[in-house]
């Protein structure tokens, strides 16, 4: 009897072009065809001019055409601040014959091209909450309950893009592309939140987005990319009708230093389990304050208060896990509550 | 029946010169007199054009000397990375009409001046050891086991010091100011080693200073300033001859991430006791590898490697003790093993 | 017969408490209360965590208080990049007996508090331009064109005032701390730019202030502190009632690059001057390049724009004046023409 | 009659992996096989952790291996600071139907294979000495006089390589991977020095190496490269036996802010030219001054020190020559003065 199972791999980068351990990986045995996603941790500073996220890219570009695979998802995040350690996280997933069962599931879709006069507005978020649910689909969830990880990558406005559609007579949400990737992150977080039925399509207007914080998904993490004017998703979640030994759940820290969150979601999984990934979000506390003690990440002109949130909360997942190759990845619009943020676990039980 | 007793507080400052919640202390009883040191975490770099540590600095003296207090011991450590809150410690000491009891003990004393031809060589190792003990004397600890943490501040070579001693024929460790300063360090921490027996002193030859990483003290905490040509020596511990509800233990992190070390010296300390002060030291481990994982802190060239330590080893602490105000300094020669460091623990028993 | 002459004096800092330099004018005959301002370059990071600024001010305060000496003008800019030099420059002004020519002018006014409410808008411009010209009055100067540099120092918003203005129902310009800082920069250029009929006071209104750029004064600088809530005003200028070997003239550099305004400055003063400053802004071209070529210092997450303008825009007046001991300073909001800004040139002519 | 001729093209780059510009050349005709050397300014940081340099260089390689062209030297130099402009430098040489006549000359050559225990010793110099002369006859250049640029790149010690050679029992210059690098750029300008004539190779030991900076080269700009094991040089200067437009001289600093040497160097080239291109090397003064005054480059723990110096020295040359797109490179181990550096300048003649 034939069901899904998929397979998780956490391979060390000697640098952003280093896709030596995944060629390893495939001359083990792995099949490129079956890669689903590659999210990948590189060292830049995560911000505007961080090269390391493109020139992994184009280094897995080269490798998947190489091998004549198209589609897979390549998501890369800046930053491995403090011990945090580069790496790239393969998801990979496969008809197997083996009885079905509750197991970690994951699915992707893409959403139609965005107009982008609807970018950071609400019809981004619908567009985005309709590709979620298409990736449940995909991923065999029915309930959104079962979802704990929604990635999503996003288009962005880019000069050109903003110059074209201003002689048509557009109307854009925003003329500076650094604010656009801001909006697309925000909206796109709260089209998982719709999906997930977190939040209500009904009740958001688009001065909502990356302006009411208090709206946000508690599984979604987003970034956007200059290279689509569409939208990646992958949902990772649990379903009985996959198989395998690969379990998913998920917290929601509420500040930086919300352990007892993470612990309580580890505890919900299997305790004999070994750790297979933990995909986390960070930010600087927009109140400049974590338990009422001022912090300096916002106030630092020579380093990105994304960077050190990226750092501290590395730490803080590091110390609870035990391993440096964690995705902790930065700027969080509607991607948990201010200055905390979505963790999932992924664990592998033991035979 | 008169005995010691020893007082700590956590100050938040808002600024290098914010010393308003140490006159509220003042205001609210705390006899400046009493104060023997103030261990400040200022918001600076913590590296060598960190103006935060001598402002502030400046602005303890100002207010000491408005009191007519001399000596207290100003401990300025730059470097608030992630959410670490800028702070100060203040450790304060009197007689009080109580029977003595085990309790946190506080020493402190002063070396004679050190002959600039000396520092960072054996005789400086031997001079420290010296002065450690008599801390010790001072805070009334008989035995090296009941020392948990020695704040040692020693001098450096400036430009000017080092021409007038070259023009005396004398012959330098360094002639490298910045290399002066990780000398000084390094064998002030291996004469506190010394000093608590955890190495022979004949052992110790010049060549093994900031040299031979593996001779290490599991106690010591070092930083070298301008300002002075001896050693100001902090001695923490327990002793029966004092009193209070203070208790103090401390770790040794073998690494970055060795949230074992910290949970054993935690339980050491009474159960119910809410945290007085944590005060570590943090480096990036020079293998460039933490638990087999590559590291970027050593690689990055926009951001000091300290930092990064600082804000992650922060991240790691803050995640067990639940607060962000942590004194976590970094450059740690000889201050426990490599990538690694210590970190002592004091702790209020409720009453 | 007794005229005015003015006097001044760059100093070597090194670093930002070091007043010897100006202590040993004072030991060689400067008379402390002639001295009208000191201008220093300290080497933060001339952003918004530069303690530099602060330090530096705290010890002249010191110092003048010890000399009895108050309301001398305090100006602390941030920012020594690239091999600009820490120092101070000292105005002076006294009456000499000698008989008026034409000489460089110094003229000082302080304007009333400002009400927050009227921080960043119009009312601002009108209260700055009205000090403005009281200073112009007091340095003797009737010809607006016969200023060639405005010095101002105006007030910023900070989170306690904000919260108490709008407990009394006061709707504020920002409550952005950091915006409220360019709003005023702005607004008080704009003031300059009317008392010296560069811009017509009708034609200002609230929502052109850091938004209509085209709209500059030739000769402002200003700077925000938080330790006033007035205006402080320095201006500098040719008249005919002063005396003394002094002459000032001004260039506007229409971008980072535009020497030859500089040099045609340079050519309208004595030819066998020495130089005895140079006051300068610089910003990035907000246009993203100079001369149609692409600069990065915009998109650059790790060193901010200003600090690489500073460095720059150093080197391009180095390369003229011959010397690294300027005053550049960053932030030009409305203070020369979007991506350059007004240059400053005194001179002292040689017997 | 056939000569050879050079070409010279700046191309703005609008990232690490923008080559449209260079395909366009190809497109208006430009053959690819003519391409003798790219040099690059990329808007890295210039340091270790600097991927705009591989980024850029691996979009060379596919562009050139598109069109089945080996062999192209490609120079990437990271860090535009300031308002210095990313862009790619083309080098080309063809033979065309024209008399000979004295005019820029490009020669080229590849050493053998450097054993890695000679790095940073005697022997890398004389094997770099000797490529650079056959560079020369290359260039058709038997007077060193004439030679006025000498790009080298050179190897570097990698972890891996050391750790092999030790276990064959070599003993190396250095264990320091950095270091290395500075080793080999150090033995290469001296080994151009050699060939130049500007020092005599008796003279030169391995102890000098790094170390004895009064030895220079006036022409060298030497960079170190993971990527080869041998060296690949290129030869700017002038011959009787080329044709065509081109000019080039050069200036060496004697110091930042030394615009005469320039302006004699440009001086002496047709005063109806136009800029081809300016190659220049740039450092932070070691002595800590520049002509007596202080500067903080060395000082700044949140700025690399050759960041600091290629802004600043940028703003020296953009000022003398009024563009941007300058190929101004940091690290100057012999190659100039301490604290100055060579400046090629070449010119095209208008017709």
């Amino acid at each position: 009897m034939p069901s899904l199972r998929a397979q998780i791999f956490r391979v060390a980068a000697n640098g952003p072009d280093d896709i030596s351990g995944v060629e390893a990986l495939f001359a083990s045995g792995l099949s490129p065809k079956d890669v689903v996603a590659v999210l990948g941790k590189t060292e830049g500073n995560g911000c505007v001019n961080d090269f390391s996220r493109g020139y992994a890219t184009r280094s897995f570009e080269t490798l998947f055409q190489k091998y004549g695979v198209e589609g897979v998802s390549l998501v890369m995040s800046g930053g491995t601040e403090g011990a945090l350690s580069p790496h790239w996280t393969v998801f990979a997933r496969a008809v197997v014959q083996a009885p079905t069962e509750r197991a970690l599931a994951i699915g992707v879709a893409r959403t139609p091209s965005l107009p982008a006069e609807h970018l950071g507005r609400r019809e981004q978020v619908l567009l985005v909450a309709e590709g979620v649910r298409e990736a449940m689909r995909d991923a065999g969830i029915d309930d959104p309950g079962d979802v704990h990880f929604v990635q999503i990558k996003c288009p962005l406005l880019t000069l050109n893009r903003i110059a074209g559609l201003e002689a048509e007579g557009k109307i854009l949400a925003t003329r500076d592309t650094l604010r656009s990737m801001g909006l697309s992150r925000g909206a796109s977080a709260l089209g998982a939140a719709v999906a997930l039925g977190e939040i209500s399509a009904e009740t958001i207007n688009d001065t909502d987005i990356c302006s009411r914080y208090e709206l946000f998904s508690r599984c979604a993490s987003t970034s956007a990319g200059v290279e689509l004017t569409d939208h990646e998703i992958i949902v990772l979640g649990m379903s009985d009708k996959w198989s395998g030994p690969l379990a998913i759940d998920h917290a929601v820290m509420r500040d930086a230093i919300d352990t007892t969150a993470i612990r309580e979601a580890r505890g919900r999984l299997p305790a004999n389990g070994h750790l297979a990934a933990v995909l986390a979000k960070a930010e600087p506390d927009p109140s400049g304050k974590v338990r009422g003690k001022r912090h300096t990440m916002l106030d630092d002109s020579d380093i990105s208060g994304t960077r050190h949130a990226r750092a501290f909360v590395g730490g803080v997942l590091a110390g609870i896990f035990g391993v440096t190759d964690l995705f902790v990845s930065g700027g969080a619009e509607h991607q948990g509550p201010p200055g905390g943020g979505p963790v999932a676990i992924i664990v592998e039980k033991e035979h």
